[in-house]
């Protein structure tokens, strides 16, 4: 086996989501990631965990959804499962980013109105979602299977215990702040973050993050200002959208246009009045991630980049009782910030064209 | 898809599982089975049922097993699950038959014993093993895929209904009957079947039975005297068997040889003092099953065959309250029955050179 594919699996098993003795298991694995589940259930043989490993393939979960009736009902025994797990770790990597491309999107969404509690029953374990570099994958991202391995082990090997530090200084200086501002190119956005808290989301459920690879630092704002150029391409239910421009005023979206994929955007904003405003500013940290793979797994969490989601916020950047934006989606875009550009905090630089303001190279400048 | 899987996925759903709407079902899928997974899915989807699919992978189990310190424990979120689940659908077909050969029998034991609550869950529902037809079976079976595939379908595709009728004919004989007489070659075999009950076991939980295919009637017979050889070769616990020779007085083995793997039979008869009994005298009744592929689910329903288990006896065969022979082990031998062969009940021949009485050729004759 690939040495690289045991340091994924120790580095799930024990950074992310904290395994100890005795820990009741939840391991699925996507049609591709058999050998990532080999690993895996080694690391947890050997921390002596008690494993039930789930096939969650998108074509058995196709056939399942096209044949039924569409009177989906909770599933007492997948509930009895996730209410009795301390962890679930879920290995994706398909075979076929488009597998599920012929279920209806009425069906989609009837099965997992059924599928609510055990939605959350899942979500209140150590959770933690990873994904095992296959062809399929490589061929979304436009890169030879051995090239999408190299950046795959690449944005998941961190030292995590080091840039978990360095994260933790912009999540002091956001959780101090009150205003944040994004100017690069025809982007000129301000945005509250008052009141909000900052998560270090640095891969393991120690920090509330629940992703691997991680590596970005995420809040809550409100009340956004101004105009948005997204610049990184991205596929979005199917459909490829590039440079979505967005102009906000009082916390909303008034107008609206991208180059490719407008009328994706338009059915975006037109879910829900939540739809409209922003639930997250994340920046992210992790320069293992450096390219552009169209999955936001990766690209979210990418070096000298900015991302806003339209939609729902979460929790954990709320005051306690506070709620925040609320939708039904949460729909993640993303600017290039790596070169004539500045995030202000409070009217100070905290980056400028990628460089934070602790790092060498930072030009502290003078902005008009 | 192969039509022929989705006949097989719909046999199983409904002859032998009997799912109906609303039933929660666990599928288990070994590492080549995705593809009955994915028809099996479709025919749950179309009656409604809720499903978990787990990923029985032995190279998963392989490295869990081998790096787990020992101390193995129940998992209580698997055990939640099975005892929440009404039915459990079994999809056999792996990758290589010897994936586990390298984990040593005490950890075998030990995860095992601490699995005992999981596997009693399992069984009280209404479960089902079948195989889908892999490149390591069809190796197994020392045939080319193509054909291997022809084989399993004609196993499983039968008319279960018709062959569950004819499957009654011979339980009847047996329900009435006090003693079984196997006369072929070198073998001369009694047992008393006196009060046990015969299984009809017609691929359906319906009948008790637990296996696709089947198409076999067994019971529990005891007080066996006389001396068998079993001529159909077969693999057990890794090692090649052929042409087993038994000797039984008082019920008990009192000598024994084979031409091949006498030291396994030897280890079998030491395991405890029911390996020296008999447990199960079934009768073949699978015409479907024309062949013997070396794997037990289908060698033991070939037609023209009987076998008989060393070891643990089946509840179903035994009065209310009776224990019938105990064991830790249930070891299957077959006996080819198709020429030169008759097999009794009182006195009765029942089936001569594979022919049963009531079958067109059957020759009452007259025997010394």
């Amino acid at each position: 086996m690939d040495e690289r594919i045991r340091d994924h699996a120790e580095t799930l098993v024990d950074w992310s989501a904290r395994i100890e003795s005795g820990d009741d298991v939840v391991v699925s694995v996507a049609e591709g990631a058999h050998e990532l589940a080999v690993a895996v259930a080694e690391a947890l043989g050997e921390r002596g965990a008690n494993v039930v490993t789930t096939y969650d393939s998108e074509e058995v979960a196709r056939a399942y959804l096209r044949a039924h009736p569409g009177d989906f009902e909770a599933s007492e025994h997948e509930l009895a499962l996730y209410e009795n797990a301390d962890a679930v770790l879920v290995l994706g990597g398909g075979r076929n980013t488009f597998a599920t491309a012929d279920v209806d999107g009425d069906t989609r969404q009837a099965a997992a109105r059924a599928n609510r509690r055990v939605r959350e029953a899942r979500l209140a374990t150590d959770w933690v979602s990873t994904v095992h570099p296959t062809r399929s994958l490589a061929q979304q991202a436009g890169m030879s299977y051995e090239t999408y391995r190299e950046f795959v082990y690449g944005a998941v090997l961190r030292d995590w215990e080091s840039l978990a530090e360095e994260m933790s200084r912009l999540k002091e200086l956001l959780d101090a702040g009150s205003e944040v501002r994004l100017v690069t190119g025809d982007t000129d956005l301000t945005m509250s973050i008052a009141g909000r808290t900052a998560v270090n989301s640095a891969a393991s459920v120690a920090y509330d993050s629940h992703n691997l690879p991680s590596g970005e630092v995420f809040t809550a704002p409100f009340d956004t200002e101004g105009e948005v150029r997204f610049d990184v391409p991205m596929t979005i239910a199917g459909a490829r959208v590039r440079d979505v421009w967005l102009r906000f005023e009082d916390g909303e979206v008034v107008d609206y246009s991208a180059a490719a994929g407008e009328e994706t955007i338009a059915d975006l904003l037109d879910t829900d009045a939540g739809a409209r405003r922003l639930g997250e500013l994340g920046i992210g940290m992790n320069r293992g991630i450096d390219r552009v793979t169209d999955n936001i797994l990766f690209d979210e969490k990418m070096g000298d980049t900015v991302h806003l989601a339209l939609g729902r916020a979460y929790d954990a950047c709320l005051p306690a009782g506070e709620s925040g934006n609320d939708s039904a989606i949460h729909t993640d875009l993303i600017v290039d910030v790596s070169e004539g550009s500045r995030l202000e905090v409070d009217g100070d630089v905290i980056q400028r064209d990628g460089r934070f303001r602790w790092e060498e190279g930072f030009d502290a400048g003078a902005d008009a």
